[in-house]
């Protein structure tokens, strides 16, 4: 049966990209690799938006939460952690193991933060060093207002450090321009590559900060990743597969422009939203991301049967993770998706929904979608 | 042109793993994955040769090393180092890291340690915890006797941790019968992947050291590895298309047989040595790994000028690391290589030898590998 992948990472990778990579591998040290790392570089901050190199790990997202962490701190250190989901709790818990003091800014799942509270947080305690935020929240489906965040963190002197693992490509995070000092992304996400790498960028006030840090790391040090970037090269063997990829999915971002990928996952979230509506459904997140849409499993209805009849029409959903288990459906429109996705997500959602048993009237959700979809 | 690697990692990929890695991607929290999933945690104990978990990380080879140090120890510990090349190196800066202790043995580059020397060492240093070593010394083409160093280890009753990073594989390692404590080793070496990958099994008696060590970390937590491994998962996104190549390669594998692998590999070796030395140059490693040999460059040849002139066949060497940079010349023989690669590698050998200007009587090292590879 023909497959669909509908989850917030790994999304579908594009089939000139799975073919880039099925093709033999060659050194990371070679004039080839070079040349086309050379250019990824490039791509890169072009992606970033940013002056500052964006450097290359070797792991998943977690990784470069943790470089974040051990780059930016010294020991004794206090950062001021939002936590408003699943990869906001992330931030507190990378802290902790560093022994890093947490000032949490707790956020009810759902909502976003609200910036003049971390303001306000932040002047109660001023030594705090960092702040640690996710954009859009792949627990909640929420996206946090960045730009405020980041006034807010430049008026209090502190740096803003952004988890954008599944947001960048997706929703515009002009670093330099809005003064964000430490983006973060994964390749399996808007990149429309296979997981496994890791990417993370700094401003110079960054950077300062890394010359004061004294917490303990080897393989995340940034330091040596920054030597070696001048050499164009990584400290450690890359991966080279997925970085031959990355050159193949950043060309295809750089040919669509940013700000079309932007408007067309803005498009496939308001379809995939006023389709989720027109079912008599409610959305979850109260300031949505455009990354995934959050639908609340009707009363009655087991959100996991519901992944699971969708399943067996090859569709693959996303659950809901910790207190939102068999609560909802995560849909993902996230990277290589185009309008026809979109509305088989929705189509195979009213099926799923039908064979659970909840009465929903067939081709509502997918006319809303459609209307959304084939305006002008 | 025709490119061969003869490198020691990234190594060839075979045409049937890249193709199983082109296939679209699946989604790591599906049923699929978990099939498949299941299946590589049981090729992988019989690689390791263990009935102990074999743990998967996202991260190169030196991130498999810095687990190992991080989870084994606690702070303020002592542990013993095995210096004999870069890699052996590396385990002491990785301790110096975390502010480890370090009581050194030094070797002299294309040596093996010597057990006994280690054994003394020990007995000097009852404080120390853990033993560090490499099993195959890639800078320098050493084979150490970690059969030996386990014997000396256990006597002693400190942990023995093996760097078989390149080697496993290619060499024995039955690590249960020996009795090493920790193994670790990447993909892009003996398991002919994509580098992007690394894997580390261990001891009931690591496992106990893992309890107590209360040196700070997250993702290279290897409790948190082992429980989601109970519910044959990962704990943060695993690199998936790696893994299903995986899977590919470790059937493979299978379906040869370690010790004809190892065989294989000490063929080629032996292949390789003969027709350097039958050329009249001189081998670099006192006591030679299989993994790869390494020709000292003939008096007044740049090694380095030697690599570009087998390039221009289209035929790739390593150069020498650190000290031995331009001085030697690093041929590899690891992973998917027959034997008609290996002589291929030693014909580019004796072209480039020529091409640089040094009087080489052409066919007197293929004939010589022939006369080994041809044996019955």
């Amino acid at each position: 049966m023909k497959q669909r992948l509908f989850t917030p990472g790994p999304t579908t990778v594009p089939e000139e990209v799975l073919l880039e990579m099925a093709r033999p591998i060659i050194h990371h040290r070679s004039k080839a690799f070079a040349e086309l790392f050379g250019k990824v570089l490039e791509d890169l901050k072009y992606l970033f938006q940013t002056e500052n190199p964006v450097l290359t790990l070797t792991s998943s997202g977690t990784g470069a939460m943790e470089t974040a962490v051990v780059n930016l701190l010294a020991r004794k250190d206090t950062a001021l952690v939002i936590r408003g989901g699943k990869f906001g709790e992330r931030w507190g818990e990378l802290c902790e193991a560093y022994g890093i003091r947490c000032v949490p800014v707790d956020v009810e799942w759902g909502d976003a933060v609200d910036p003049e509270e971390v303001g306000r947080a932040l002047k109660e305690h001023p030594e705090v060093k960092v702040v640690f935020a996710t954009y859009s929240e792949t627990s909640t489906g929420v996206l946090h207002d960045v730009k405020a965040l980041a006034e807010v963190a430049k008026k209090a002197g502190v740096l803003l450090v952004v988890d954008a693992i599944s947001s960048l490509g997706a929703h515009p995070l002009p670093m330099d321009e809005w003064g964000v000092d430490v983006v973060l992304t994964g390749s399996q996400k808007g990149l429309m590559l296979p997981p496994g790498m890791a990417f993370i960028s700094l401003s110079e006030k960054a950077w300062e900060a890394v010359k004061r840090s004294d917490l303990p790391k080897y393989y995340w040090d940034l330091r040596k990743a920054r030597s070696s970037l001048a050499k164009g090269q990584t400290p450690y063997t890359p991966a080279v597969s997925l970085i031959v990829g990355l050159a193949r999915s950043l060309r295809t971002i750089r040919e669509i422009g940013l700000e079309a990928l932007w408007r067309r996952h803005a498009r496939h979230a308001e379809a995939t939203r006023r389709a989720v509506q027109a079912l008599g459904l409610e959305l979850f997140a109260r300031a949505p991301s455009n990354v995934l849409t959050i639908v609340r499993a009707p009363e009655g209805v087991d959100g996991k049967a519901l992944l699971k009849a969708a399943q067996a029409y090859g569709v693959t959903f996303a659950g809901g993770q910790e207190g939102l288990s068999g609560k909802v459906v995560r849909i993902t429109h996230l990277g290589y998706v185009d309008d026809f996705d979109a509305i088989s997500a929705v189509a195979a959602l009213e099926r799923a929904l039908r064979d659970v048993g909840w009465k929903v009237p067939m081709g509502k959700g997918i006319a809303a979608a459609q209307e959304v979809l084939a305006r002008e």
